[in-house]
């Protein structure tokens, strides 16, 4: 595969160390921690006999069930087998010579641009800064640049770009004949609608791509897809991507969950009260320099030379060292918000390994 | 999605007609009329909590199952999202200026050599031939051609290459530096050993693709791979192919679809006999020219001006007309191969329009 550096490898690491997978509180994935809607559940259990016919090619239903949730128009999905397949399909169908990608950030937009050969230029934001993204971006963006991520909010650290500074982007990158790809895979954990998909008939330039995974716990089922009101980039992705490519199962289950509004909210507001007693809890640590979270998980400093995903694998622990990410190193790392008593066990554990070493 | 004129749009004609899709007997799609191993089903049920946790990122069990079905070396498969994923992105990887597809064949070897920009040439079999691929075909393959497609049994003719002009094929290949893709999605329908991949440590220009979606009727999990011993091949589209490709619940339902010996057994013995039962029942008909089957459809041509899938669509049975085939006219139709009864009934109603029309 593309790449074995991602978060959420816990099986993998389980084999090597010979103990079993479940054994392991897995922080290193950004996964819903109630676990999949129960609707879902039961329209996979009530639909085996489905998986014996091909999907409806159109995925109609599907569609129409996203468009309500999104609030926008069937014709301006497109539906991937996960996120990842429309990224790559979408830099294929852009086929930019050359891109500007905000780092740290999740490493597939690389992965992606450099599937093609093109070149990823890195606009680096600083701890200084709190990693924002600032204005002088702008001055990043040209004629000759033909595409630019922005992660809302940004895969690791968690930070939220401004709406104003996103337009600002969205305006220039429209005059220089720039695509913004904007990534809001984590924004359905928080109530606020930060989305930008309001605006994709006013900036033909704007492709948000979203995963549904997270959010609904399906890592498992793999379904994403892109929203653009581009109809030459529809054109272009629809020509490169392989008839049937969500599986009906995935099918089933999204539009299970979609309906499922109870468990949304209930998601929330779980996540909403989780995230505040994960957050406190480890910047009353000693050492530890922890950066405001604003989704699903909590992106923090180490001021110590302790290799502290390691020593928590001692504890069954995993979380997701950033030393791979472009533009940080071995002292970051970022954690999912869990269940209460995991995340209870997880500040318990930093603590004592803190105290000791 | 990439084209619209598949067989397996069942969904899509019974919403137009306004039908349940589930009244219509779909002999467009070449699916196993046995259906889904009940083994592959329980390990669904048994396993829904895996949809939570992303699949194991190097896919170990699933390749070490593969890898025994197919008695290669699990270094040698490449898995994909149904076999058009990977059918896509070994061309991406191979990255070919001229292509040659014998014609008729699946129409989705052309898409994929489409999506690149790429020059698609044409080898015509013909009908005074039986569409058999002939030795003249070498003549075709020269320094200039850098990828030759060979679907193997071909649809829809059902054509079964011979295993000598193959290797003459691959010989020639290797020296001219022409990667070969054979296609050998069907093979598992019949007893004999057709399949090509004890040859792909000798011709490292050898890619052989394969769909699990037929023989074991997954056709809504999507699970296909490629199998090639050519390493600079195999890190090429690793690089272009996104990480989870394979969803947890396909990867779950081919592992015990593979090791259920029992249903690969009863499979090929049913089809063996269903396949003659209908083979004979049409070519007792009158105006038609039916094709020697060899696994699990069957191709003919109405020597006649008759609509017959209109028609047969009266009667609730969707058939697959070949008119949109390069190399073909809407005068050839193929059929799968299905239960008794159903099969019965498409040889009565076929002989009942024939008999008024």
């Amino acid at each position: 595969m593309a790449n074995l550096g991602h978060g959420g490898n816990v099986k993998e690491i389980a084999r090597k160390r010979g103990i079993e997978y479940y054994d392991i509180i897995d922080f290193s994935s950004n996964i819903n921690p109630l676990g999949m809607s129960d609707k879902a559940k039961q329209a996979i259990v009530d639909n085996l006999k489905e998986i014996e016919k091909y999907p409806d090619i159109t995925y109609f239903e599907l569609k129409n069930e996203i468009s309500e949730y999104e609030n926008v128009d069937i014709n301006d999905l497109i539906l991937g087998n996960g996120a990842a397949e429309v990224l790559f399909n979408a830099v294929r169908a852009l086929n930019p010579k050359r891109v500007l990608i905000p780092i740290p950030t999740f490493s597939e937009y690389k992965e992606a641009v450099e599937a093609i050969n093109a070149e990823a230029k890195f606009y680096k934001t600083i701890e200084e800064n709190n990693f924002h993204i600032k204005d002088d971006i702008l001055d990043y963006i040209d004629n000759e640049l033909d595409l630019i991520f922005i992660c809302n909010p940004n895969n690791p650290t968690g930070v939220i770009s401004d709406k104003k500074l996103l337009i600002d982007i969205l305006k220039k990158s429209k005059k220089t004949g720039t695509s913004v790809l904007i990534d809001e895979s984590f924004l359905d954990f928080i109530k606020e609608d930060m989305s930008m998909n309001s605006f994709i008939k006013e900036y033909s330039n704007l492709i948000i791509i979203k995963s549904l995974t997270k959010f609904f716990a399906l890592p498992g089922m793999r379904i994403g897809y892109a929203i653009t009101a581009n109809n030459k980039f529809k054109n272009e992705i629809n020509k490169i991507t392989p008839a049937w490519n969500i599986n009906i199962l995935a099918d089933l289950a999204t539009r299970a969950s979609l309906k499922d509004k109870k468990y949304i909210r209930k998601t929330i507001d779980y996540m909403e009260y989780q995230k505040s007693l994960l957050y406190n809890g480890l910047k009353e640590l000693n050492n530890l320099t922890v950066y405001n979270p604003s989704v699903n998980f909590i992106f923090f400093k180490i001021n110590s030379k302790i290799d502290l995903k390691s020593k928590l694998l001692e504890d069954k622990i995993l979380i997701r060292s950033c030393s791979n990410y472009e533009g940080l190193d071995e002292s970051y790392y970022r954690v999912a918000v869990k269940l209460e008593e995991e995340n209870i066990k997880l500040i318990k554990s930093i603590k004592n390994i803190l105290n000791i070493c």
